[in-house]
């Protein structure tokens, strides 16, 4: 019978974990490398900085020459030179001298601190310096950054702005990385019409889906094409077949049709093998994956809440460690404002907006009510050994911006 | 002289809020509205779902029928009809009848609650039931997500994943949002090469501003180009003017050239009109802002970290805004694992490693380390009335995945 037999929402899990693969790598420009996850160890080719840089406009002094200048009590040096961003000096400092530079230019040889140019006064080349420096002072030094030759991060990392910043002043101009998972999604339903303002027949529905669970993808660094199908046997099997030769990952939606059950279900037992159909959840009961053609197919429900959670819980990581990117939930705790009634042996991801402190589950929560989780921020997680929650009793909470990409 | 009189943040700001601009409007697809803002309201042509839906594959029937019937007191209907999905019937329900029904289709007229399809045996046109249903029982309501006519979203609202598929809902096959604003990136400093795995010039730097501050404009929902020009007062000129014509916003890198001042801002007040240049933070002291040809220009800092700060402190929320998404930062408690020093007069955005308790600020945070933004995930905030915090104290936290698109 059908979803007679639930899997508990930890064995499903781990079959999806079982059957984890990789994508391919490719090399990239590092221009298109933001989040990317790196397949390669970044060892870099340089120091950075390259050399002893200045961190300021102004002189590059011997320190010691500066002791106890003051705006009472200036000191006055001979400027012999001048060093432009991009340009260097070969001239050595000695005692008593200066050589004007500018941020970003190499520390000439001699002088161990840079002045800042507001603290000074010129004429010609006669300096007069109204403050002090200690030695280091306003210089960055070489390699304060990077070392040459030292693994400055590790394949599998998350490329955000700023790693890409490290990755280019390592030398990197392109970089190694997982290729992005191509998933096909199959939306099935015979009932299923594309958005329209004008009216639509009776008995047929706007189909969601095949946005939602697209941008979902997206936000899970994944390529995605859609198709359409009706709910046949025949339909759905070319389709699915069609997907597991040219596609990473298959989600379908939908495919209850009248009096055979489920005909995504029974195809996957057709030409594949079922890993696990109905886990013990609340929204997405009906959830099943399988593998078809050495392919992870994802079989959604069509009601439009049910598969963003089937989205969030089960692909997610899937294609998230795919492309070599390690995810875990992120739960955290808050108190909840309100009641909350639950099933033990059931685990339930309540729709609910949260903040700092608090949550709260949005009333409204039945698998077709997209609005629920348009005004969600979070889920908030009932153990299936818990029996719900009164108000004020700390809950589990997953924010949705913490599951993106 | 350079940077005396600091500005205030707060100042600061409100200078760039009071030229805040927003982007014309444009109508795409609903397919590409995702991480769009609306730019309209969103009326919905259509109720969701259209009709009093089963929820289950099962039979519609009237509740009543089915009252007391339980495994052990089994009861019996006539099938009268099917329906599959994107199908209906004509048929009305009478006592003692059935209609077997599929996920999605509608309930025919006369039933008001579907028994689940496990709950029943069949033979022929003769079905045993072994439960019983309460009316509305698996049946959702018409219009219980949307109601025809209704508001369901308000302009400025940023579409996420489950804000599509209720627009989808909602009839709309396209929608009105904010352009993406068009920023121009002009990287100065003569000093600058692309990254290269070969030896580099003696005086020369990899420039990695291009590639951060890039992928913090995409963060941002920015189109971003990118122009390199040397460190001279016409070509930062030429490449501002040209700029100014063709996006809505200008952010210059660097430009700080030996004896001339900073370059780049003698530039913005021989074109247009400077708002602050200095402002009392650290890191990113050296920022300013102005207004060149109507369009706000950033001038960056050419040290790494200076640059993302200052890009997080006063760009993105220009940008987001310019989209007519509201930003202001999220700020969280946390207690700091270790002493931080700090400047009366001064606000520090300090680099942190931070969880859901603690806050940890990275040790190394010259405005060169780029590894101090890799290491990090958030800052901590202090405040210009504070001179920092010791051990154990709570302080103000801003994740970095709280300031993304």
């Amino acid at each position: 019978m059908f979803l007679s037999k639930l899997d508990s929402i930890s064995n499903a899990l781990k079959l999806i974990s079982d059957n984890q693969k990789l994508t391919e790598v490719e090399e990239i420009p590092i221009v298109e490398a933001h989040k990317r996850v790196l397949a390669e160890d970044i060892i870099s080719f340089h120091d950075s900085p390259p050399f002893d840089k200045s961190a300021m406009d102004g002189f590059a002094v011997i320190a010691k020459d500066t002791f106890g200048a003051s705006q009472s009590n200036p000191k006055t040096l001979k400027i012999i030179d001048s060093i432009g961003a991009g340009d260097f000096s070969d001239k050595s400092l000695t005692n008593e001298k200066a050589i004007l530079i500018a941020t970003g230019a190499p520390i000439p040889k001699g002088a161990n601190a840079v002045l800042m140019k507001e603290f000074t006064t010129k004429n010609r080349d006669e300096l007069t310096i109204y403050s002090q420096v200690t030695p280091g002072e306003n210089v960055s030094p070489k390699s304060e950054d990077i070392k040459k030759g030292e693994k400055i991060l590790s394949k599998n990392t998350f490329i955000r702005y700023q790693e890409m910043g490290l990755i280019a002043s390592a030398g990197y101009d392109s970089v190694v990385v997982f290729k992005k998972p191509k998933v096909k999604l199959i939306v099935t339903g015979n009932e299923l019409v594309d958005p329209t303002k004008e009216e639509i027949d009776k008995a047929k529905i706007i189909n969601s889906n095949k946005y939602t669970i697209k941008a979902m993808a997206e936000d899970s660094g994944a390529i995605i094409q859609t198709t359409y199908v009706g709910d046949s046997f025949k339909e759905v099997k070319e389709a699915i077949l069609d997907a597991s030769n040219d596609y990473d990952v298959i989600i379908t939606t939908g495919g209850t049709a009248i009096s055979e059950g489920d005909v995504v279900l029974d195809v996957v037992d057709d030409i594949g093998e079922i890993l696990f159909h109905g886990v013990s959840i609340r929204p997405g009961k009906p959830i099943g994956a399988g593998i078809v053609n050495e392919k992870m197919i994802f079989t959604f429900s069509g009601q439009p809440v049910a598969a963003m959670s089937q989205f969030d819980i089960f692909a997610r990581k899937y294609l998230f460690e795919m492309q070599g990117r390690h995810f875990d939930f992120h739960i955290t705790k808050r108190q909840s404002q309100l009641k909350i009634p639950s099933s033990l042996g059931r685990t339930d991801f309540v729709r609910a907006v949260s903040d700092d402190n608090y949550a709260k589950h949005v009333l409204n929560r039945g698998s077709g009510i997209i609005r629920s989780m348009v005004e969600a921020n979070s889920y908030i997680i009932i153990d299936e050994n818990d029996e719900g929650y009164q108000k004020g009793d700390i809950v589990d909470v997953i924010f949705f911006d913490s599951l993106l990409w």
